[in-house]
């Protein structure tokens, strides 16, 4: 355990108020959202940039671990302690109270530990949006950590495309902050040092605040289930509605039917959209957009996306075998229900990939090919961003398969070893590192690469922050 | 000079033919396309990247200096060797055959030596573009190394933006190729690399291949001159554009009455758009585009811009005295005629400057108020971005007013204390670091990151590399 004159030392440094290390207080902290369980030696809760440094610098000084830990949503182990006890988690959860809106410009000078949902009530007032649209709820400064994408990147792109600027505390024995923040959208006087922080889960520095780029919000929604004639036909399916509706289009995210199956029989308030109620092999959602008010003369978002339905429908080689126009609310509410529907039916082995867009596709095929004779019972519930490469590529494993740690991290090096080798894939398209995919990040990391990581790590923050290890820190 | 045993040795490694030694050789790679001149000790014109690094390798291990060049049509000068005779210019003007296609991936992977018009003219028969919009015809490599944002910067965003992968070969005794490259568009396994060497005038690598985002071609467009009420209008006439257009809009420019003047003075093609010719003060270039063909029953794209004309027209507080809807490429031949009209007026300063995008007109108010007390006989010819804050803030000088490089680096400073420490701005929005702005870089960055970037300098290229001074080198 840590000592109780580091507990005291860091109640006079930040307030006592700010410092937990009742168990009952802790266990919030010590439990990723979704995986993962680890204990702390104590939680400080900073109520601004100021206070994160302090603490930062007194435990870099005493030699303690620290784990920056934001909405802790994530599922590769990047925000909770490990066993030992010893590590101090310092959660963004207070850091919460600059709210700056620039509406001329565009953007939001915002505190990291503000919650995505609470930033959008916010914004909403205003007809502006972070446009970023995740099925959990995380805080800020995790997002901008992992660099999460999310259901509308065919639009908006990720959550690095949209932010200006930064502001970071790294773990050195000063704690120095780095003064990154921006409002320009252009500035090229040198190196743009936010980009090592985004996306690198906490390693080199801890985001405390940030600039936003915002959009507004789309003032016409039309939304749409396709069901591609095949497997082969989903590419072309994309390339017919990316060529009709351009800018338009802001989703097109392929849902397996066995990730349906599992939304429609784990979820009662679903309804089954589908004819007859049978469920197909794979199924597109898609969504287009416009944000501004419908204009008198201009036909509705609706029309527009039937009228586009049915040129694809005639088209020679029609790609599409059925389509069913319904409410957005409805159709993006099966969407996210995939997630929970996955998870309560069965043991879940799940992976965050992406490919060249064509592959995602390809990939799925292939491993329905090849997973059952080596995993006899594996059920594939795949579900994701066809249109910009990405997909949750989920197992849920028989009851009676065998299990354990030896058999997950093989599964796991099963996958990652066909998206990577086979397929130029990604094994981590926007959860970032931790201790979950460490190993792969060493394994699949060139030397060159991992190298030139260690030396950033000595540079930034060369103490021990986070769970992900770039450095020999 | 240079030793002719490196001359011998280097045309062993790479070919003779890929050498140039003889003055008149050279001197195409010793002047800039706009300004700068310098001596070259030689040039090596590498064919691909693995000549690119044995050329680097070469000089590194011999303490020559380097100094890659790409389309040499910057303004920092970034590119250019200096006076001394003893550096190797390294052009990327053979590293143009890698051209590969990805349509499915909407994706290009190709050698960085090629133009920007070469590259968009091959895409345009496949109905796609690389969405950076530029008045000069820049080779890739000098595009990705100073991020480069133009004219539909508003929609695509800049160069950044439209990178998944490069390659790059880094100034050590190795010339180690940091292999960068990538198709996808989410992929969060650690440091994303490629942000350190997009932006920074080849100081930390030199880029010799990436692949490109591509977007598709517009296919409907229509463009419109409007005249603001005064300059307080401009930023409620980019809010009611907006708002009515969303996504629509491509392109939202600045032009001072004066650039236009000194365009329609000097650019005897062009003709006057306005009403009895009368050039307004302020002019704003707006252009609204979509991706689609047109379809039945659809308004085209011209009544779409003039009914929104009309609402803005007929608002409270219209922020428009005048608008002109004209022929797309009447409009942009002028806006792209600015940049000679105003070099052909006399001797100029140019500054590239961006701000919060309200602060544009703001500035530029504010340094026409104070400018001609200070420098009399200036005259501001400022055009640019405003839809993104960007501004091309130039001054013409008036023929008897003193000059030489104490006044020219006296009126910088001048500009670039006003942009930089009164409006929070930036002094180079997308031209970069190079000689001539290598001071500012200096005097306003601060230690912080003037000694994080010294150290990444020494960790990926230690060796003497570009025009621009990170570190010691």
């Amino acid at each position: 355990m840590i000592a109780a004159t580091h507990h005291t030392a860091l109640a006079d440094l930040i307030g006592p108020d700010n410092i937990l290390t009742e168990a009952g207080d802790l266990a919030g902290y010590e439990a990723g959202a979704r995986y993962d369980r680890g204990r702390a030696a104590l939680v400080v809760r900073p109520r601004d940039t100021e206070q994160v440094s302090k603490a930062v610098a007194y435990c870099v000084r005493n030699g303690i671990a620290i784990i920056p830990q934001s909405g802790n949503t994530g599922v590769v182990s990047g925000s909770t302690p490990d066993a030992s006890g010893e590590q101090v988690v310092i959660s963004l959860d207070r850091l919460a109270r600059q709210f700056e809106l620039d509406i001329e410009n565009r953007s939001l000078r915002v505190d990291a530990g503000f919650r995505l949902s609470e930033v959008n009530t916010r914004l909403a007032d205003h007809g502006l949006q972070f446009p970023i649209d995740l099925g959990a709820d995380p805080r800020l400064g995790g997002m901008l950590s992992t660099n999460t994408g999310g259901s509308r990147f065919l639009k908006f792109g990720d959550v690095r495309r949209n932010v200006l600027g930064i502001k970071v505390v790294l773990a050195d024995e000063h704690g120095t902050v780095l003064d990154l923040m921006s409002g320009l959208r252009k500035n090229n006087t040198g190196v743009d040092w936010k980009h090592i922080f985004i996306g690198t889960v906490g390693a080199f520095g801890i985001i405390t605040e940030c600039e936003l780029n915002l959009e507004p919000l789309p003032l016409q929604v039309a939304t749409a289930l396709l069901v591609p004639r095949d497997g082969a036909a989903v590419m072309p399916l994309l390339a017919a509605m990316e060529r009709r509706l351009g800018s338009y289009l802001s989703a097109f995210e392929g849902m397996s039917g066995n990730a349906i199956k599992a939304a429609l029989g784990h979820v009662p308030s679903l309804r089954n959209p589908f004819a007859n109620g049978a469920v197909p092999d794979y199924t597109i959602l898609t969504e287009v957009s416009r944000d501004w008010e419908w204009r008198e003369g201009e036909e509705t978002l609706d029309q527009v996306l039937e009228n586009v339905l049915a040129e694809v429908w005639e088209s020679a080689d029609a790609p599409l075998a059925d389509a069913f126009v319904g409410p957005a609310a409805e159709i993006w509410t099966l969407r996210h229900a995939l997630s929970e529907g996955v998870r309560a039916s069965g043991r879940l082995a799940a992976f965050d990939l992406s490919f060249r867009r064509q592959d995602v596709i390809r990939f799925c095929d292939h491993m329905k090919q090849v997973l059952p004779a080596r995993y006899p019972g594996i059920t594939v519930c795949d579900f994701g961003h066809v249109g910009d490469g990405g997909v949750h590529f989920n197992l849920v494993l028989a009851p009676d398969a065998p299990t354990g740690p030896e058999i997950e991290t093989e599964l796991r090096a099963f996958v990652y070893g066909a998206a990577v080798e086979e397929f130029g894939g990604s094994y981590s398209a926007e959860h970032g590192i931790g201790r979950k995919n460490q190993s792969f990040y060493d394994h699949y990391t060139d030397e060159t690469r991992r190298e030139l990581a260690n030396g950033l790590k000595a540079l930034t923050s060369p103490a021990k922050l986070g769970t992900v290890r770039f450095g020999s820190a």
